[in-house]
């Protein structure tokens, strides 16, 4: 059994800023949301916005809080604006639809959290953290 | 170095009203805010309706937050019209992506501010703005 | 005739801020605001934390929107909290009852705006209010 | 001179935490404001319930948005109750007024963030955020 523990959300963000230094990514932001959508853990590069935590957290609210990616929700946002309109108003204003908010899923294929980056291009927010994500032991849910 | 002090703000406040007043532009509301997005000094002139100095508050709060002018978030609002719905909701409804919110860079290129201004056209408001932001020493980033 | 101008506002704020210099307050943030509640000029100093104007406002839009000080709010709330705690309720949270916040009443006695100030003791915010608001040329209702 | 960078928010929470694991406290939330109070790091611990690492970001909070310790403010809440339900309002409802944040400073003095723990005693998330702050080289302002 694999939970989403501190010591694993440290790991995440750990491996996704370490893909994101490799491949010279701009200063991001990287949050780990629990089960129930609440913060485990957060870290903001130096040089990052101060809304790009607030940005990942957005990615990341919606794909644990709607149990499908950021990605996902982008595109139900797109076809149907109507939809994203009334989710965005009971969600209290809280999710962020485009690419960069990926489910953790365990080896039973559960959603026990999900991650959230912003800083670089929404395609390669979600590679850094679909690299944390494998590198920590779950499946990521894109 | 150059902070930006009380004193810098008024100059940008200054003489972004003396372009305004040369230009005959509408009555403006102008804000300075600092790299926390916090208000440093803010002047509303007679006739300016009351909303005005939000307006000009919201373009320079998204300039800072995002670390890109209130143009370039404006942009992406036409692009891409659910991100900024997103957006807007976790930053609190507090950002306005329309000309006018312009980054306060120092020598080194850092932010260490925004100038927001409404009342005239866009183009106008944020034209006002460069000219104080550039009066005060500082780099306007449009 | 003397309406509440923004060029009488920067006059407020200057004979405050010129007050505070001579009694060695410390840094100050100064907001002025019209008949409607909304601001006309805000300037907070440096070195004064980022809550400071917001507290100022919160002085100064109590006086406005109740027709008295924020002194005598204060002693309101102290003698029926109930009804401040139905009061900050209802106001969207927006009045901060402790003194400094004054009203700017013209010849005939109607409070034409309000000045807000925090930084120093509640006693010598106020001071330094009377003080603007009496060099512009108005009666200071405290 | 010293920047508060992500290293340094990094090692505050480290030995904040090394420090709790040492005094065998109760699980713990760890969160770093910068200047303009917005999140650099944070870190829930396991077992700690998911309002833990909101409480500890209303201390910090309320520290670097007043320039005082969430100690002082607390004393200040007992004292004069009316005066924060206002500052409650005007602060959006952000502020815990409870020890346990405390304001991170240069060599100069200058306030450069501030810690907020959460998840023990009060007196003892305040211990573990001073010794946090003194091991990433900067002064605790309890």
């Amino acid at each position: 059994m694999s939970e989403l523990t501190l010591a694993k959300a440290n790991t995440i963000i750990e491996i996704a800023l370490a893909k994101a230094a490799e491949q010279k990514f701009k200063p991001l932001a990287v949050v780990v949301l629990d089960a129930g959508g609440h913060t485990i853990a957060l870290q903001r590069q130096d040089g990052a916005p101060f809304m790009r935590h607030e940005v990942a957290a957005g990615k990341a609210f919606g794909a644990i809080a709607m149990g499908s990616s950021s990605r996902a929700l982008g595109q139900a946002a797109i076809e149907r604006p109507h939809f994203f309109q009334g989710l965005a108003g009971v969600s209290g204003g809280r999710i962020i639809p485009v690419p960069g908010g990926v489910l953790i899923r365990d080896a039973s294929g559960a959603a026990v959290g999900s991650v959230g980056i912003s800083g670089d291009t929404s395609d390669n927010d979600e590679a850094a953290a679909v690299a944390g994500i494998e590198a920590a032991g779950f499946t990521a849910g894109v």
